[in-house]
């Protein structure tokens, strides 16, 4: 195991009905003057943000609003929230939503406090030192950020989709309450689960050894996903699984099992750029990019792939043919994901072939990249290529 | 799933030398006068307390030490611990050690800034609004109280075994290095992995129902302790071994794996007479204790004994008759401790059959109790008693 630090201060506030208190975690937490981030209509139309909004009051706390967050948050929007802030003198961010209304939240908090362009710290020209604190309430069990001290932007110019990371946009609360799910479309919960999923496998594939304690929470992590998202599937209502998902997409992400360990993020970094362009749901990408990288990096450890097979996905270990037992394990999680309502191929995605030059370009050229990327395994360009072939 | 809050706010350091980091650490967290709180003879011999002197001091921090803390640590160090801060101005603990220096290191700060008798925190007369910060380097894998609220002391008049708990007394940082826990005496090593799984098997043992994401942390956990605690007793020099219980250890008991459900720790509680009486190792008594309790309350959910022992020990399962799994999966528990080096019984523990009355009067009616205890099963005197004379 290598060395590490691991740190995840967020106060996690879990349960039925724990908006209700978001007023009273922010007073606690030092708020006086909030900004209330969100996406669109639903968290008004469920009167999720008059539940807030109200708690808000009863904790005397005055508040301004700033919606329309989308999937694959942009940098215009957060240009506007630092600028919102700035006049109205918030001391606090409160994000009412999923991983992008998070990811946006953090970068208004960060940009608040800083005097040069927020998008710096996107593009690896400067560290977060310090940022406005940040508080969660989560309506979809995907992303992790409300657990994380991650956040992705896009940019609108040129539509790079990249992420930063600091100790100073951890949330300081996150509110985690399963029922808010349960009203989201099967799609986009599938692509919640997916998401989660990757976040495990991206920690699992590792090159360091000897790191039984994260790969047995990896996999106890994915065997909570396997059981839980088909029955969320089936019944939308189901609050048990919903909050067993919900817990496992925070857990998934904070980095208690990706702890002392190498890490993979080919699969996200090969995805972004398919978002990016496209607009699709990142976990619908995900599920069309993994088992395409996978396959073809398998051979790089074809024991490690025969282990998650076998202790995830129940295969038989083939201990003849370990790449016979890898690949099944490859072949049943893609057959879980279309099971769950998630599309397999490019066309399904909305993405399409002759844009893969383009893709491979940004992915492997732009914002200071040198011709590849690296992790589990370094992929060429030649290689990236190949994979989106794969996914065609 | 029950509603719950979960906070762990530790800052963990992990892996080799990292000791060498306490004094940068003291000082980011705000110390600038240290008691440095210890045990026994070896932090000394081993050069431990030097290193942690020398990192002080390169910080430029000063400080007092205090060593002395014994394996079920004492009232009395810990009034003399809060004196001692008090003459010399500390404003910073720091615990050299394991569990019980910890756990003493908890008390003292909680003592500092307490105006009453620390032992209130402890007997649930007050409860622990605030305390001096707290660091430690933990030398053993074991209690977990180094990412923990808890603390457990035991009273010299009395010979009373209590714990209290309070997010004031959570370490602000810990220094985790596994190499320090290569010189354990190997029945130490043992009394400490079978401690962590104590811990897991108290947040298993639950009556909550759908509790899927956690359960399959605590078997992950449970997976781990059985894969590596052989190993570190074949070889105590294996560090990837000792570095895998560490943080399973850690992980164990910062609750992460057990919040939204029931915790049973009657195990706990019949244990601590045992300890608070013969001054056995907490581990050892509960390496005899656990298989008592768990045959005697087995009835209370078959099923559950019946998945641990599929899902951890590899039983087959009868399908048939659950009960038999069951029991296999306890003896299979049962002979992992007995091959680790633990006791099986009140003769190899020193406890003696004829002292069972006395053990069963201060466990059900001591420090408040009205004649039974509760946790997974709610346990009368006799029930206590029988469980007592199942260990003999």
């Amino acid at each position: 195991m290598d060395n590490f630090t691991f740190y995840s201060p967020t106060f996690f506030v879990f349960g039925k009905d724990t908006e209700n208190e978001a007023g009273q975690y922010v007073k606690q937490f030092g708020g006086s003057k909030v900004l209330i981030h969100y996406g669109g209509q639903s968290a008004k139309k469920s009167g999720l943000l008059d539940r807030v909004g109200a708690s808000l009051d009863a904790a005397g706390i005055p508040y301004v609003s700033l919606g329309g967050v989308k999937p694959n948050p942009r940098s215009g929007l957060v240009y506007e929230g630092i600028d919102l802030c700035r006049k109205e003198g918030v001391d606090f961010v409160l994000a009412v939503g999923g991983g992008s209304v998070i990811d946006s939240a953090k970068a208004i908090a960060a940009g608040v406090q800083y005097d040069g362009d927020f998008w710096d710290f996107y593009s690896g020209k400067a560290h977060i030192a310090r940022a406005l604190p940040v508080g969660t309430v989560l309506t979809i069990a995907a992303a992790g950020s409300e657990g994380s001290p991650d956040s992705v932007i896009t940019k609108e110019e040129g539509m790079f989709k990249r992420g930063t990371g600091s100790n100073a946009i951890r949330p300081r609360f996150s509110i985690l309450n399963p029922a808010l799910t349960q009203t989201l479309p099967a799609y986009q919960s599938a692509a919640g689960i997916t998401d989660i999923m990757a976040h495990l496998y991206e920690r699992y594939l590792t090159n360091t050894k000897e790191v039984e304690v994260t790969d047995r929470m990896i996999e106890a992590l994915l065997l909570t996903m396997k059981h839980e998202g088909p029955r969320v599937i089936a019944d939308p209502n189901n609050y048990d699984a919903r909050a067993n998902i919900m817990w496992a997409g925070m857990m998934a992400h904070n980095n208690s099992c990706g702890v002392g360990r190498s890490q993979d993020w080919n699969s996200h970094n090969i995805e972004h750029e398919l978002s990016a362009l496209y607009d699709c749901a990142h976990g619908a990408g995900l599920a069309v990019t993994m088992p395409a990288v996978f396959k073809y990096v398998m051979n790089h450890d074809v024991m490690r792939f025969a282990k998650v097979a076998v202790r995830v996905w129940g295969c038989q270990m083939d201990f003849d043919h370990p790449e016979v037992t890898a690949l099944e394990g490859i072949e049943a999680f893609r057959r879980f994901l279309i099971d769950l309502g998630m599309p397999s191929n490019f066309a399904e995605l909305g993405a399409k072939e002759e844009d893969i030059p383009k893709l491979v370009e940004v992915l492997c050229h732009g914002d200071g990249r040198t011709g590849s990327i690296s992790g589990f395994v370094e992929l060429s360009e030649e290689d990236c290529t190949k994979i989106y072939q794969m996914m065609v």
